[in-house]
Order: structure tokens, then sequence, then C-alpha cells
């Protein structure tokens, strides 16, 4: 088998005025400390020049970005993105962020970056827009033309990986949205995403209840015997080694966490609270189930910090670091497919 | 004003073949270690004897408690268990274990012991001889004759207090029970009871919204709107220090725990969650809200372990000391009132 060379990570600078531009320079400073593979940012490069004084490759052409990355930040401007005020997003710096996404999105599809790593935007600034996904994980699903049920959004710490279910939906509609089919292609498309972009060959996934107690038998609530059993039954009998449902509040401690490489939990606090609550300043987000690679910090724009030298990269660069592993353990798999 | 006594705390043995005399038994071993006020347990003594070989002083009368305490772990037997066979539960040994709570807590209604610690009991096996209460909170609250509202379960562990302000009811119905007048009423206890039971003269309280981001200002559901910020409004222009409602998610951080004396849940898990990733094996129920002090360990019957000796005691340690700082709080407050 030849040897696997990938192509260069491209990352798109989120919204211009929140904390993205400076986290992606702020990596790009940390790349031979943290060994960071080679990436290239798309954006507006002002809202880099704006917040940092590192040097800064205009680059029109992702081939450029592997040779520059030594030297200087690439940074492939996409679309002006106005005046830029960091921690004062507008209208025209939300366009930038979603034409950042769509045109990194598009050279990781076409092949000449191996992977994608989205900086924060602002729902609120796309919603108004006419941003109609619920956020970017959907946004690229469907560029990608997989359906929102076989998406999976995993949220990913030292110690901890999370899938919520549903997402930003309100909590009201969670019980009808959690039918047995959406348990089949979450844990379907979780489990194959473990394989194929972190290597485990036999993940084991834990389910968590809906309800307090997993419903303790049907006396509060009947999800889990109405919907989480025959759905854990049927994955249980492909051969799946996954187990639940289990009372949440029991699942994330030290022990409990050493059982399992995944929790799949039907909604997004029950996930989200246990990763944020242990590792907010270094959780990555990655889209399990694309055709692509694609991870994101997981965290917000932060705009009352933006500009002020505070932000902290320290989600970005585990973002980068998943991602080029992940593209890496991909490119050897096709490469060893073809060979 | 006169030295502050207090009589020994009563901590009923919960369910007899679980956990529950286990971990009495061994609090009583570390009472100098840990330097822990008197108890004495109430339920059936054969319970503890089946599990533990330390010394036992059978009484019948609360003051014979603490002269025996230094010697002795002191049981008063209220009834018996039938065949105990720890990890194995059945009906009569539910039967003894809610007759435990309704004597222990007529103790100390009756200023015979100076507060309660409940031991865990078994849901499902309370539920099979007709119990009709939630859990024991709503039973104790009810038994001291205060409404559900007004009786709060606040959870907590060395650097976090939480409140679910729903319980053990099934997520779906957790909307429609979030009122504006709930909100009021759990808010106003949790602050009255961390001042009466901590000693907190102005408690800093948060609440965490019910959707995922808080709401995002409506985009994601509706009730943090129509809920949630009116309650917040009306409690804060009484003068409390309350502030929300946040996103869950980042609630639970380190830092920022350190910025609030309380963190009041819309419902179980999201209060529960984070309390027991951080603190698994030292949470404590304390109930607010009560005319007396009310503790449990945060931990259940853990059958599957009972008569193993390898019972871990530190929740029920840390009920022990909490109940009784509270309970010589109280007293002290009351002797300063009455002098």
């Amino acid at each position: 088998m030849a040897a696997v060379t990938t192509q260069p990570l491209a990352i798109s600078l989120g919204d211009p005025a929140g904390i993205g531009p400076e986290i992606v320079a702020k990596a790009w400073d940390a790349r031979i400390e943290r060994n960071l593979p080679p990436f290239f940012a798309v954006g507006d490069a002002r809202s880099v020049m704006r917040v940092w004084n590192g040097p800064i490759a205009a680059i029109t052409d992702p081939r450029a970005a592997a040779g520059a990355f030594a030297d200087a930040l690439p940074v492939m401007t996409v679309e002006d993105a106005g005046d830029i005020v960091p921690g004062v997003p507008d209208p025209e710096g939300a366009r930038c962020a979603l034409r950042s996404i769509e045109l990194a999105l598009g050279l990781v599809r076409s092949g000449a970056a191996s992977a994608l790593v989205t900086g924060p935007v602002s729902k609120s600034q796309l919603y108004a827009i006419g941003f109609t996904h619920p956020g970017q994980t959907e946004f690229v699903a469907e560029r990608c033309g997989v359906s929102g049920d076989n998406a999976v959004m995993m949220l990913a710490g030292p110690g901890l990986r999370v899938v919520p279910m549903t997402t930003h939906v309100p909590l009201s509609a969670v019980p009808d949205l959690l039918t047995i089919d959406l348990v089949l292609h979450k844990a379907r498309a979780t489990a194959r995403g473990l394989q194929r972009n972190f290597g485990i060959d036999r993940p084991r996934l834990v389910m968590a209840g809906l309800n307090p107690h997993a419903g303790e038998s049907g006396a509060i609530g009947r999800e889990e015997i109405d919907v989480m059993e025959p759905a854990i039954a049927i994955l249980q009998a492909e051969g799946m080694d996954i187990t639940g449902p289990h009372a949440a509040d029991t699942l994330f401690h030290p022990r409990a966490r050493a059982r399992y490489d995944v929790a799949l939990c039907p909604y997004h606090d029950q996930a989200l609270v246990p990763l944020k609550t242990l590792f907010f300043d270094d959780g990555v987000n990655i889209t399990l189930g694309l055709p692509i690679v694609r991870t994101s910090p997981d965290h917000g724009t932060a705009f009352a910090i933006a500009g002020q030298d505070r932000a902290e990269p320290g989600a970005m660069i585990a973002a980068i670091t998943m991602a080029g592993e992940a593209a890496t353990r991909r490119a050897a798999t096709a490469a060893a497919v073809a060979a």
C-alpha cells in the first residue's frame, strides 16, 4: 500500500465578529507545539488581521495552502464581510460566514481539502438572513445529500462521547420525535461513524432513557418500553454492542464512562450537559454519517469577548486534531480498499 | 444566649435488603474520624446485624441514644422486617422501611430527634405495597403538612447545589407543569432554605432554561419567554438575587458554578445529571421548605451489591454531616429568636 497523503484541512472562520478568526489564528500559532496538520482558513482575511498580528498568506487555490502553512496562516477570502467590528455581528458578516462554510465544504467534497472544520456562527444572525436549517450540522448534511436522521451530531471530549438523537428542537417536541426509526438510524450511523472516523472496530454504545430513572419500568413514562427497548433489541439482533435504556443521571460519572465508547441521548441537554460540565474548554463537535469529515469546536461565537485576545483556542485545536486523524484514517482505509 | 444543645439525629435504615443498614453502620464506624453528631437508626436491628459485626445498642427511647452512641450503634426496631435477605427485597421489608420513615419523622417532629436522615428505599417495592407518593420527599412533605410546590428537593455535592423544579414525572409532562406559580414557589422555598439550613444570607440563584440554549429567544421553544422570564422578574422585584434562564449546557462547568449558590432546573435529569456526573459518591439530597431538617444520601438501594461489604458510606456520612449542621444552625437561630 502506498503512503497515504492527505490534503490540507479547510476551516471556515465562522462569524467574522465572533471569536472564530482569533482561535483559528491561535491554532496556527500552536501548529508545531500541538503537531497540527496543515490547514487553511476560509472567510474574510480582514477578520483575522483585525484580531491577530501574525503572518497571513492570502491564497486563492487550496493547492497553495500546504506550501504556505509553515510560515503563515493561509486564508482564502470568500466574500467581503463589510465593516467588521469584533463583538458586533451584522448581516454582512453572517452572509460571509455562510458563504465560507459553503466554499470550504465544496473544496472538501471536491477533494481539494481533506476535512472540514467549521468556526462558530451565530444562529440568530443566520436566521435573520434567511437561513432555515437548525444549525450548521443540518446544513452540511443537506449539502452532502444526507438526510437529517442519518447525520449524527456527536460531541467528544477527552473521555466522553455523546450523541443527542434530537438536537435544536423544543423539549416538548422530543417525546414525539423519538421513534424506533430515529433510534435505529442514529445508532447505526453512530456505530459506523466510530468505526470509520475513530477506528473502533466494535464500538460499545449505551442509550440514556428519556424519563427520570429511565422510566422505572413504566412508572414514570413509557417511551423506554414502547420505543427504546424495541429499538435496542433490533440493534442487538443486528450484532451491535448496545445496552440501555439507562438512567441518565448515573451514566456519566467516571466509572460509568469507562464502560462505553459513546452514549446516545434522547435530547440536546441530556447529552450536552455532561459533556460541557466535564470538558467545557476542549469539546469537539463531529458530524457522523457524512461522506466527508466535519468537526467543529463545541462552543459559540462568544461575541462578548471577541477582539480582546481572551479567546482560548483549545477546542479549535482539538477539532483540527480530530479532523486530521479522521481524514487520515479514512484515506488509509480508502487506499487499502483500492489496493 | 444559652449554649445550643441538639438531640441526636434519627436515621431510617431504608429497605432492609438494600445497602442502607450497611452504610449507616459504616458511618457509625467513621463517627470519630469524621466528627459525626450522635445519631440512632430506626428499622429492624437484624438488617444491620446481617451485614455488620460491630456493636449494636437496642433502644426503645431516643433519649437513650446519645449515651449509647459512643460505644455502639443505637438502633430502634420499629417492625419485624420478616426474612431479610440482602439483595432480595420483599413486601415485608418495604413495609418496615415505610414504618421506619414514619417513626423517625415522628420523633423529629416531636423534638425527640434533631433531624431526619433517610436511608435508600425501593420505589417499586413501595409502590407494590400501595405507597402512592412519587418518593420519600413528597411523603415526608405531606406528613409535615407542606404542599408539594413548597417542598423543594435539593441535591448538593461539594461545589454544586441543584434543585429540580419537577421531579419524578414523565419528561413529556414537564412543559405543562412548569408554571409561573411553580417557579415562584420553588425559588422562594429554595432561597429561604439556603438561609435557614446553610446560613447563606443572600443566596445567589440561577435558573436553567427548559429548551436547548434556553430557547434562543423563542426560536427553540417559548417556555423561557412565557413562564421563566416573567417569574424571574417577579422574584427580582422581591429582591431575590436570581438570574436566567440560562442555557443548561454551559451552567455547570467549574467557572460557571463559582457564580451561584444553587441552580434551579426545570426537570429531574437536568439537575441530577451534572450533580451525579461530578459528585457520584457523595451527593446529598436535602428537602427544603419543611418545618424539620431532612437529608438523604443521593443514591438508591443498590440491591446488586447489598450484603457484600462493598457499599461506600460517603454519601450517608455527608448526609449526616449536613443534617447535623443544619439542625444546629436552626436550633441556634430559634434560640436567638427566643432570647
